[in-house]
């Protein structure tokens, strides 16, 4: 599968779930020459260092761009405006820089003004992760088979994007392109609400004064722990999502909020048509995601059989 | 860990995925000498005999009562009074009458009338299923690992309730005895509302006109995928469940749209600390399941290993 030689340099600024899921990657398909990782932390440099993740690393972001021929910034959205800063003038000519936030008008907002006009910015998001943050949690095959959304501004170089799309299938994504606006409409609903909810129940059953929360904890097989799982996403990177894309997601939870109020009306008044009808639409797009090869058909997620191995 | 013969003659009314799992798990762990099994559809009678799941089949209800020792009704819980009435005039004395539904006072409600006093009904609930529904979709290690909680009544035969207890820990379930008023309302915030929001953000996401249904599905390896599992579950039993257990389900979901308003009004504010908090505790609870062996620790459910595999 690998494409063979994309880029000699590839600076990578943050080393946590994403970036050393891209540092683990490009080098076991042999993508880049060398690779370059920065992150702010010197206790995590330390550690990307003992896992072996890059050729060079250096606490220092402008440092780290230095020669780069593509430069990822794997941070919390909110930090974009400082990379981009920080970054610009070590930036060699040529350069093609990205990054991989899951909001994508405010990241062209922050850091395409720092940018010199002598490097190719495309930003990108790939739509893939676990609920575990941290260079430890980064995996070889995180992308194979998840999609990466690129939103080019009109007047960038085709020639960059075709790059930057050539180093994103390489690590075995499949490769979109779409504007900042609509992107960040579908990721306020296929993303963004979904973990808003999912963090909202769980805080709604943490202060619950007649359930105790071991009787949640014990109980939670029956649909409670599957929200519980991206409810353990990085607070740092989510608290920067909701608050840099706030219209969208607001557009979005009103009409969540809406239908939910549907729903509960036709609880209270005994519509049992109505629920009957939803809940067999509902069925219909679980299977379509399964057949785009965008989630495992194993029942339960193939929990019993660790439930099994745990009882032998 | 099977405990040795439990009870002579089984008989299940209903062979959907939960039926099905006692079937095979009685089986295979020899708790009972015969089992027969019921259902009202004359296919699923035959696939269930084709899967081998029983001794004795019959569409007849009250024939698969007769000389039980135990019989647990596993149907959707709006059938329970139909089931009560069919059996009771065929029900030997001493028998265990059980059921599994995911709502307590409403089955009460429903069989206890009808049910004579020479027999013992002890109302129980396995926590454990998944997505999947009818008589394929059982799986004979669904209960090991999982919580099953009876909800006897204050005058049952306390030796009836140990029978059925070690019935349930024989297929390798932890056994929990509450009321049937608390049951519903640890129900209510554990299982019930999860689906219900999970239902909503499927079904919101299918009626958006910005963003088409096959960008939703592309992309719902962001978070959204999680929900789809849970809103894949058997229509028919989630329309009774909401429909039964009313007041408990409105009542959380009240707290839970509280909750969801000051989270939605902190994005709007820009309340970044605020989030965070909120971020941070809720990771702790999803600790808590993990280590009571409630879910599986494995990134994103395993799920990148299944891509991996489908690249190769």
């Amino acid at each position: 599968m690998a494409e063979g030689l994309i880029a000699n340099r590839l600076a990578l600024i943050g080393i946590g779930l994403i970036g050393s899921s891209i540092a683990r990657a490009a080098r076991e398909r042999g993508l880049v020459r060398e690779i370059v990782v920065q992150t702010r932390s010197p206790a995590t440099l330390e550690r990307a260092k003992e896992l072996g993740l890059g050729d060079h690393y250096t606490l220092d972001m402008a440092e780290a761009a230095k020669d780069a021929d593509v430069v990822i910034a794997s941070v919390p959205v909110g930090a974009s405006e400082e990379v981009a800063k920080a970054i610009a003038p070590a930036l060699k000519a040529g350069a093609i820089v990205s990054d991989v936030g899951s909001v994508k008008m405010s990241v062209v907002r922050q850091m395409a003004p720092h940018l010199p006009s002598s490097v190719h910015f495309v930003p990108a998001h790939p739509i893939a992760g676990t609920e575990h943050s941290g260079p430890d949690a980064g995996l070889a095959d995180l992308y194979v088979n998840r999609w990466c959304i690129l939103t080019p501004l009109p007047d960038t170089d085709p020639a960059a994007v075709e790059k930057l799309s050539a180093l994103w299938r390489g690590m075995g994504a499949n490769v979109e392109t779409m504007t900042p606006e609509h992107h960040d409409l579908v990721l306020a609903i296929t993303s963004h609400v979904p973990h808003l909810i999912a963090y909202n129940i769980v805080g709604t059953a943490q202060h619950l004064g007649e359930v105790t929360k071991s009787e949640v904890i014990q109980y939670s097989a029956g649909g409670f722990r599957d929200f519980t799982r991206i409810a353990a996403s990085d607070p740092t990177m989510w608290r920067d999502i909701f608050l840099h894309n706030k219209d969208a997601v607001l557009e979005m939870l009103g009409r969540f909020s809406e239908d939910l109020t549907a729903l509960q009306r036709m609880i209270r008044y005994g519509d049992g048509n109505g629920l009957f009808d939803l809940f067999t639409r509902t069925r219909a797009i679980r299977r379509s995601i399964i057949d785009k090869g965008q989630d495992a058909p194993e029942a339960d997620f193939g929990r019993h059989k660790i439930a099994a191995k745990a009882e032998t």
